[in-house]
């Protein structure tokens, strides 16, 4: 027969912390606090294992369950010194959910269970406050008749109609014909009527009168707490959440303690440490006479803990330290014990009840990047945690954070931000107020830092947005241009500040009641989205010390590399800053995209028009410097490291002008008919181009194009060789499906290289290789390996052929596939390690049969995401290579999936 | 040591009909005659494996072979009673490749080897025959300086330059001056000079002096034919027939024997059998004092056989027979010999030289469809060969010939063709002349056969091709609309016939000096691409019994099903005559196209531009009788078979009319605006629509359309059991790529099936299952076979994956694909065992490993290849499906691999 049952608290305590999957996060800590001997009010856990049992029997609770609650309620009751339902000394209940992950606000809780005719003179007499027993009978009706009464029968009322809503208009008419302004001018004896008029309003609108008996009033809250776990609101989180919904959660009982029980109580929450900036400072607020609630409401402002985390805003007010000192220092030391029993920064609960101090709840505390990292690396030196910890301790999407200066979190607590948006582009970013890209460029020139905020932003404001340090803008979402353009060079952007209007033509905007002109002075913080007046200091992360021994501990971890996609040599060499090992995708046609390409692009546009072998050979003649010359500055910035440049993979039809316009220009600079190009556009046409006329099959068509390449990379690398550089070029045929291509390929690379060396007096060292982005090169891999030196899995491409799913069509069933649970993530964003990943292991087996040195590495978009990462480690790839500024993520990400695997 | 030569004739054989890989074709087949002790001018081979060392040591002879071919040499003069070289007794040799695998007419001979100054006066003596002599001679020097010494040497001469084109100018020039017509007029004189002036020729042309040593004429002769192993004719022969380049030729050496020597000589070859018909009649052409090349050339008609197989065409001649019954006989008894020694037809050369009879070539004969079908009988009924060789004797190919009406090929033999074209529709069609649609249609109502003749066909033409006979059209190709609809009907058609002039005008047409009008009758063989003027007579070979015993013989011996794809009730019903057993794809969406379609496509389009779900429940009401009625039809035709209807595949953007006319049209009938339209539209355009919204996706976004079709399919099976029918529905979900979209979907299924039993009292049987055409869901086909009971590979798309070729753009490279060997064939006409291949076998094994009953099979198009089906018997599917009128093919195919595999 299995235990359902876990007790803690000072007489004995069933469960640790070890048990979360059992007794959920929240009855797995409280039974641990019990065990350090912290004082807990006393309690008992029903097990998630019952809470399944308790669905399958259809929601009945079984007489084992019931004798071992009563036991454990026994128990409860001597260590508190009260009986439940006991006239004179009564006892007091909470119900509690809690699931093995936190599911913040998700399930029902109900306070005061318990509380009932029967009881409340007793507790009356004992506490010696009729206002605060009748306030707590009050809440009581009001979250039971919701919570158990109501949702947990699954009454839907009809929007605006619940109880909770109902009960509340009755206090509000009876707060306005008394003409109190707050709740706090009600009286006890307001109170006590208010409760006769709730209940009868329960009976009148749910037909059942309010529960008057303790035992119905536990069961049907511990009920509830189980029920909520397949509420509407639990189920859509666990859906979007990916938590399985076999879990179930666990019902924690546990004695009522008060902090609102007069000037002799009061309830706080604290952190062991600063969770915004990492400083090894108890940090806390508290409030006397209240409840916990009443701490988060903000109806109150809260007193700080104690005196040196005093802030502008609580100065005046006492801190517990000054307060109670022996109770502080009580707290104190509960605080040193936990931080040494978990050895990490924890968020605690506490109520003082007359004078007495209770733990309610304790659990590792959420926390900024900033505060993340310094965290670990002062428990580190603190001796506290060993390496592999300390780099466990900060999550890869944090750093993103900690890679752009910031604006320092101390001083943003002190203000208020004037607006907000979605945080589309990390970091902070402080400057002078510009409206138009060309004032932007203007305000650069001069040396001054500014902030261009636009309506919305478009391709011709690329050079204000390059120009200003940080981006705003009213309109646009996560994937505006705004955002994208931002995010892509880690700039600091909002977008969507929808409270922002813009006047344009006067060069000002105003917010509610701001009116800020051009030149005034803003700052933004573009992590949270958070725009405030005036200049705010900033922090530069990358600079700091803390960060540069951080991703010290992070490569000393990791095996895999790290490398970069980078198609100029500008990304190469913020990528190289960024800790990059190499280039592990160098996309040769870039060069034909954005700004002072005309020139290439027209000429590969007359290379594409050529009608004969001649006509493209002359074309790609001209070509030639052009691409040599981006090669070689590209090689000279990883000058000592690694650069693997993929040969020309996009279809040709994509270089040729759609736009009548652009026809025409082109026609004139090439001296042919409009017509022509039409014509050609039309032959190089494609219904499926994603699976068309591209990659390596290009090449087999048009030879002449391989060579050109090949011998552009392979003469920049023979003139940097000759100028004392150390160039180690890899050539990467993409979209292979098959071993012959590549030694048709090969054939080319060969003869070329012999006469590069004959002509520069260099014999280029090189790798010759494929991208492994077709789902039957993965499973022809062997062969491909023998011609390949190396392989690079194009995991974009991979997914699409592997799914069937166009990436630039998935818009239409994405959304529907992950609400229906077929994808738990976009395959395009993570890697699908069922499918594409099993692409990917037969990939490197065979690979590895054929030519065990075979190096291989990934270089889809995913090589940036964490999950992949992790992936890619076990999939015992050689690097990942992602975009620049993802590069620190994959190194950390990368060393977390090291020491896991040790684990 | 290898041995290099191995001898045959009269005195000793070193080699037989299995050393094909060592000896080649004709050489095995030489050595196996002399062991049956048949007339074989003695000889040797020099094996392939020298032709390696040949080309390993640069093109030299090494010393150990030269006494090899001396000893060997010395033999045949043994045998012959003559010697290589002498002057009174002078032996001639002819020197001749053969490969492994017949190459015909791609690499070189050299005949009357051994010709020279010092053995001509004793040969004239010998032959009594001066004339004879020279042209031999002659022969000699242009068949020695052609081969030896310009192509072995590489001499590449420019275009009509070669020296065998020079020799032939004096030759002509020598007729035009003596008036001869024909070469016979040249005297021994004549030729003797003729001689002497080809040689300085040669020595002008080449450089070198025409060899007059017998010794260097041979070793020279050797080396030419194993050089032209790498001739240019012979290694892209290879390429295209996939012929490995290591496996070299053999180089066979014979004692020439001589047809031309006299009225008392001849040259001739015959079939064992007639290879036209199969009947069992010894069948062949003679002609007295020739050469073989003479009864090839069809200079001279040439002599029947024997009596009789005389023709209307050579009834005047004598028959070998008649002629020299002795010879006959002898011939006669050798052809009983061959059969029952190889158990197959033979084709034979012989030569009779001064009245003695000379085998010189005997290998399985080259047979027609209607032949090899009533060969494998009648052997089989004879007890020559037992039942599985019987059906390995019929091609799958040659099963297309027999399965439409024919020319009666004796017939065609009779005349001649007035224009041939590519043979685009198989059978043989005759009918009255029409030139259009309308006129083919209003001869049809009349009950006439008719002949449908147009420049190139368009879709406005379907009703005419429909009705007619037979298609010929005058341009076009193998995949030309003509060529496309005719195919896909079975009907005979013959495309690209250039040479027809068409007056549409005057209702008449030219083919060189014949001029047809409109009613004239004409006969097409859609095998051959032959036209003929006239009617010529029809055999139905369906209806052979010879052909329905074959076919009960295969399906005993074939362990695979054999299904069809079939889209409408008519269909069904030829597939079925054709020996499907059940359906494996019916397309639910193709009741939207073709004729009579209008309403239903109009009702699916109707739905396509509904703007809320209810406006689309409302739509697919309207359309559900349709797709019901369709799918009842097609039940009940295959009334106690399986019939597997795949639910809606394309995306929704293909049946929005794209062109303004059919729009303008649409909303008309709609009441909507064409802008609504072509909005529409532009939502569901997709960049690569193959990878896009489809196939199961649609039933996730739309679960609706899913519901309305599978209540089509249980309404209809509901029916047919009322009815007293037995429908076997099998409800296929396409383009899965996870477990869940089966899921999801079969939540639909079970409830529909669930109403359906509600309403009409049937609990439908049926299987549930998915097609497997995305590679990922190859990978997790454990997962998937959980939920399916059945797969069929779709391996259409499942090539297109996997291969990332999207089938409708490949053709910018397939050729260049198939040219550079990096495809073998065209992966969508015949399965990739390699790649695609794995997937399926991927597949296959993990779904039964999670569904050990799951039925397994294929309805791409491969499914009736027979290559294709030779791998799905490996791979260990249950069944193959393919279009009605292939159905044979691959029940034949079937069968092969089966008693394939048991070998």
């Amino acid at each position: 027969m299995a235990k359902y049952v876990y007790c803690f608290g000072p007489h004995g305590t069933d469960g640790d912390a070890s048990m979360r999957n059992l007794l959920g996060g929240k009855g797995a800590n409280l039974a641990e606090m019990a065990k350090l001997e912290l004082p807990v009010p006393a309690g008992f856990t029903i097990t998630t294992q019952f809470c399944s049992v308790y669905f399958r029997e259809d929601g009945k609770f079984t007489d084992s369950l019931k004798q071992e609650v009563a036991a454990a309620l026994r128990q409860t009751e001597e260590t508190m010194g009260m009986n439940y339902g006991d006239p004179d000394n009564p006892l007091l209940l909470s119900t509690r959910s809690g699931a093995r992950q936190s599911m913040p606000g998700m399930m029902e809780t109900v306070l005061n269970v318990g509380l009932c005719t029967r009881t409340i003179s007793g507790l009356i007499k004992k506490s010696g406050n009729e206002r605060f027993v009748y306030d707590a009978y009050r809440r009581l009706i009001t979250m039971y008749s919701d919570v158990v009464m109501e949702k947990a029968e699954d009454i839907e009322p009809e929007e605006g109609q619940g109880i909770r809503a109902q009960l509340e208009k009755i206090m509000d008419r009876m707060k306005k014909s008394k003409k109190y302004k707050s709740d706090m001018d009600l009286t006890a004896k307001d109170l006590k009527r208010l409760c006769e008029s709730y209940k009868k309003k329960v009976k009148e609108v749910l037909g059942r009168e309010f529960p008057d008996d303790p035992e119905d009033q536990l069961w049907g809250a511990i009920g509830a707490v189980f029920k909520s776990w397949n509420g509407r609101r639990a189920v859509s989180y666990r859906k979007i959440e990916g938590i399985p919904g076999d879990w179930s959660t666990a019902c924690n009982v546990q004695s009522m303690v008060f902090g609102n029980m007069g000037s002799d109580s009061a309830t706080g929450v604290a952190f062991t440490r600063n969770p915004a900036t990492g400083e090894n400072k108890f940090y806390g607020e508290w409030l006397i006479d209240a409840q916990g609630e009443d701490v988060v409401a903000g109806i109150r402002t809260p007193n700080p803990l104690n005196e040196e985390t005093k802030s502008e805003q609580n100065r005046h007010l006492d801190s517990l330290q000054q307060q109670w000192p022996e109770l502080y220092q009580q707290l104190d030391d509960i605080r040193t014990n936990l931080e040494s029993h978990y050895k990490d920064m924890q968020d605690i609960e506490f109520t003082i009840q007359q004078g007495k101090l209770y733990m309610l709840q304790c659990r590792a505390g959420k926390r900024t990047g900033t505060a993340a990292l310094s965290m670990a690396m002062d428990m580190l030196h603190e001796g506290l945690i060993d390496e592999p910890t300390a780099v466990m301790r900060v999550e890869p999407a944090q750093l993103d954070e900690l890679l752009h200066p910031i604006v320092d979190p101390d001083a943003e607590q002190m203000v208020d931000p004037i607006a907000s948006g979605l945080p589309a582009g990390p970091g902070g970013a402080c400057g002078q107020l510009v409206f138009t890209s060309a004032d932007a460029v203007a305000a650069a020139k001069q040396g001054n830092n500014c902030i261009l905020v636009r309506e919305e932003t478009n391709p011709e404001d690329v050079e204000g947005m390059r120009a200003a340090a940080g981006l705003l803008t009213a309109r646009g979402g996560m994937t505006s241009h705004a955002a994208l353009v931002a995010r892509g060079w880690g700039k600091c952007c909002i977008v969507g500040a929808a409270a922002i209007k813009i006047d344009l033509h006067g060069k000002s905007m105003t917010v509610g009641t701001h009116k800020l002109k051009a030149g005034d002075t803003l700052t933004l913080n573009g992590t949270r989205g958070l725009v405030y007046e005036g200049e705010l200091p900033m922090i530069d992360a990358t600079e700091n010390p803390c960060l540069q021994e951080f991703m010290q501990l992070v490569d000393d971890k990791r095996t895999l590399g790290v490398r970069t996609n980078a198609d100029t040599p500008e990304d190469a060499k913020v990528a190289r800053a960024f800790g990059a090992e190499g280039i592990g995708l160098f996309r040769t046609e870039h060069m034909f995209y954005g700004k002072g390409s005309d020139d290439a692009l027209l000429r590969l546009r007359k290379m594409i028009l050529s009608k004969t072998v001649e006509e493209r050979r002359a074309a790609l003649d001209e070509l030639f410097p052009f691409v040599k010359g981006d090669i070689k500055a590209t090689l000279e910035a990883m000058d000592g490291l690694p650069v693997t440049i993929r040969l020309l993979d996009p279809p040709l039809h994509e270089f040729v002008p759609q736009s009548p316009a652009a026809r025409k220009e082109l026609a004139a600079a090439l001296g042919i008919s409009t017509a022509a190009i039409v014509k050609r556009g039309e032959q190089l046409h494609e219904t499926n181009p994603m699976m068309g006329h591209r990659g390596v099959r290009l090449g087999v068509t048009y030879p002449e194009i391989t060579e050109m390449q090949v011998r552009a990379i392979f003469e920049a690398a023979a003139e940097l060789v000759n100028e004392g550089k150390a160039p180690h070029p890899e050539i990467m045929v993409p979209v292979t499906c098959d071993a012959t291509e590549l030694n048709v390929t090969k054939e080319i690379v060969d003869r070329v290289h012999a006469e590069v060396q004959e002509k520069t007096g260099v014999a280029v060292e090189y790798l010759y290789g494929t991208m492994i982005e077709i789902p039957r090169a993965c499973l022809l891999a062997d062969e491909l390996a023998r011609s390949a030196e190396f392989f690079s899995f194009g995991t974009n491409d991979l997914t699409q052929m592997a799914f069937g799913f166009s990436r630039d069509d998935i818009g239409g069933f994405l959304q529907n596939y992950l609400d229906e649970n077929i994808l738990e993530a976009d395959p395009f964003q993570t890697i699908d390690t069922e499918g594409v990943g099993q692409l990917i292991q037969i990939a490197v087996i065979k690979g590895r049969s054929a030519r065990n040195d075979l190096k291989i590495g990934i270089c889809g978009e995913q090589g940036g995401d964490p999950a992949s990462v992790d992936f890619c480690f076990h999939a015992r790839l050689d690097y990942v290579s992602c975009s620049p500024y993802r590069v620190p993520i994959a190194r950390l990400a990368a060393a977390q999936a090291a020491i896991k695997a040790k684990k």
